[in-house]
């Protein structure tokens, strides 16, 4: 254990986690310190030996659209290093101390030491989901069995999808995909792409994060496009042959044989050292950071270890997604060194698409679903209307069908949800503008967006479908 | 001349225009009548052989991306008379008389009715600007010379491009296409796709109405895609052999030979019958209806024939656009009935592209330009930022340049600007959307707009040109 450095005297800055909110954060620090002619030290601790990479982009690797891992890292270690930040990769931080204002952390090679901080940023991400059935006994995950999140798990994709043979018998290529959200969807595509005959099993809709009857949409598309989908179920057991995933069986005791498993389950946040520290922990695991991203005196945390506001309900939720933790990333690096810039929540707006030989669907959504509107006690009114993404003669064409959600009181949009062909499904954004400044359904049915043959229909398709529930209601 | 029918004491709406606005208005007052339970009768007066066809699909047609020219027609004269129009091809409207609440017109085939109206709606478009250069001495179009507004002018435009030919003479496929705006950049597109060797002369800007520095890029982008863009150019002279043109001058005394020449110099209201009848025109020549779009006591107007109030400024301006058409038309089928339906103004939005062997520009603007913000008194800052549509991993990427405009004072959002390739233009909507709502540059930096690998950056193109201007503000 070693405290004394020469740098001791200076301010310190401690980030934990080196992915998107936290070097956003040590970069953004670095940058204002400089601006204010301040001595500052950004020191940043990371348990893996990659930084700043795009777990997001993961499925694309895996599907060999992207080439190579590490056109996912957005900056290198050694870049950072360059750039002022005192990185110490391969270290897991063990303990925080909010009293003596330290930092233990381990050396995944051996030896521990204690870091002193003033200001003290948590970016340590979050846990992929890992079923019990999924884990060996000896606690290490089945062969063949792997979650999406890190560049580690990429690693072990890349080798399974490459793999011809286990053990000389040829692998008939079979997937499972376990869970039907982004993820699920996004590696079911991936596998499908690399040539395995893939089934998705999810507990309950493909893309559950939307209304049934759009998420019914995204299912026929996602079956369509060759993936075989079996919807409200779970896997009750899983065959293991020489240490290998054989068959998954699901909870209706249909047994599926396959190579691998992709657990698309979801996240949760990595709060176990706050949580030790006694920093408070919201009702789904996450830190629960002010506007200014502060959890403690001295203390912020950004990325997928939060909850953030969800504006509409104006309540705790978790968003974990890299274009939030990098906006609050930068807010922890103003307001560690007295900045006041200010996180403004969330709408809950997300976007994937899923593509495969003949079919190309495209699924977002933002803001409140039908049941969230009606448990938030709003009076909801809603309408599925199906347009097309450019005029009726032009060859790019494709369907597009937009679910409004309206408060029948105020007429306040609620929430909108898109699935469609090509070019669909970043109009979401529009519709997130709209919740944003709490506009209501007869501002999007009215507002001038743009029109040209190749790029719309002469009432938008967004806006055809917000004229036609402003009509109903 | 007869006045007397069985219908003369019902209610009687007559509709001068059956275009986008025009019909829009009839079929809204059929069905506004039916639901309120009133017998009306809806008379519609167009002067061509053509209902409602998208005049913004021409460029399409003559590329031969659309197929055939009854494909740029929403509905025949069969449909919309099946569907309870009164609809009364062939005509020319030549007078209205509000005191006596008629409106004469003439068959083209000859011969002269009054008909009674007891509300009046006037959707009579606009002309397109033809220069004297371009016009005979007995007042006809120069040979190889017209504009592109209706689907007559398409017809010239098929059989222009089809020639192989004239007098016994291979044309050589030389075009000229005079104006820079919308209509000449997407004709110019047309041209080059029809094997056309293109020059395309405008007297300031490839698309003027963004600013220069935007612009500048569009130019580049048509001249790479093949076009001969020739800027800040009027024309002087044309030859003319045997009644066709055989060249154009331009003011620089540089001589263009061309078998063709496009005008695409913007258009004009139609309002020569208002005028006559003592409607209030305003400094652009249009109707300047009301918000109900009314312009006089039962007296109603929409589409290209109108300005409109622009809403930032909240002064009159033109918009001659289909989208606008069909919801000031709409309006007027509401109120003629008795609704109180508003139009709520414009912001300026449109888009276009061009997209030529190799090439792939789009290009969009919603809100004022900075020329326009400074006249109007904001205290204006702006910044160009490039950044990509995809995540810089994905092989969709494109580069997509925004330009933002907001006033400091404020810090609300005044404009924007997109120049980029595929799949950057609509992006323009989020844009109008937060002029719509009035919001801020730093609204735009933070809200939560969608992002996915194949759809946008961690920091959405546009969110981070937002946030770039917002830092500097």
């Amino acid at each position: 254990m070693t405290t004394a450095d020469p740098t001791e005297k200076r301010e310190r800055i401690v980030v934990i986690g080196a992915d998107a909110a936290g070097m956003s954060a040590a970069h953004q620090a670095l940058r204002s310190a400089k601006a204010a002619g301040r001595d500052v030290d950004v020191i940043a601790l990371e348990k893996t030996s990659d930084t700043s990479y795009s777990a997001c982009g993961i499925p694309y690797l895996v599907s060999g659209t992207v080439g190579a891992t590490d056109e996912l890292s957005a900056r290198t270690p050694e870049k950072h290093r360059a750039m002022g930040v005192d990185l110490r990769m391969n270290v897991t931080a063990t303990k925080i101390d909010l009293n003596t204002r330290t930092v233990t952390y381990a050396h995944n090679a051996g030896g521990e030491e204690v870091v002193r901080f003033d200001k003290l940023v948590l970016a340590t991400g979050a846990h992929p989901i890992i079923p019990q059935w999924a884990v060996t006994d000896g606690g290490e995950l089945v062969g063949g069995v792997h979650p999406v999140k890190d560049l580690d798990h990429a690693r072990h994709w890349l080798d399974l999808v490459s793999r011809r043979s286990r053990g000389g018998i040829a692998i008939r290529r079979r997937a499972a995909v376990v869970g039907g959200g982004y993820i699920g969807v996004e590696m079911a595509e991936a596998m499908v792409q690399r040539g395995f005959s893939t089934t998705l099993l999810t507990r309950s809709a493909v893309m559950s994060s939307l209304d049934s009857d759009m998420s019914e949409r995204v299912r026929e598309a996602v079956q369509a496009g060759g993936v075989d989908v079996i919807t409200n179920t779970t896997i009750a057991d899983i065959d293991i042959v020489d240490g290998h995933v054989r068959s998954v069986t699901a909870s209706n005791g249909q047994v599926y044989p396959t190579d691998v498993v992709v657990l698309g389950l979801g996240v949760r946040p990595a709060t176990e050292l706050g949580v030790a520290a006694g920093l408070p922990i919201g009702e789904q695991g996450g830190y629960l950071p002010n506007e200014r991203q502060e959890v403690a005196e001295g203390v912020w945390a950004a990325g997928d270890c939060c909850e953030v506001i969800e504006r509409i309900r104006g309540k705790y939720v978790l968003a974990p997604l890299g274009t939030h933790a990098n906006k609050q990333g930068r807010i922890c690096g103003y307001d560690v060194l007295g900045g006041s810039h200010a996180f403004p929540g969330v709408l809950g707006t997300a976007i994937t698409r899923f593509v495969s030989a003949g079919t190309h669907v495209e699924v977002a959504r933002t803001g409140l679903g039908t049941r969230e509107a009606t448990e938030a006690g709003y009076d909801v009114e809603s309408l599925v209307t199906v347009g097309g993404t450019a005029s009726g003669y032009m060859p790019e064409r494709s369907p597009i069908a937009t679910k409004i959600i309206a408060d029948r009181r105020t007429r306040r949009l609620l929430g909108v949800q898109i699935v469609g062909g090509a070019q669909s499904a970043k109009r979401i954004d529009t519709a997130a503008a709209v919740l944003w400044g709490e506009m209501s359904v007869d501002d999007l049915a009215t507002m001038d967006l743009s029109y040209a043959p190749p790029f719309a229909t002469v009432w938008e398709a967004i806006q055809l479908a917000a004229r036609r529930l402003s009509d109903r209601m």
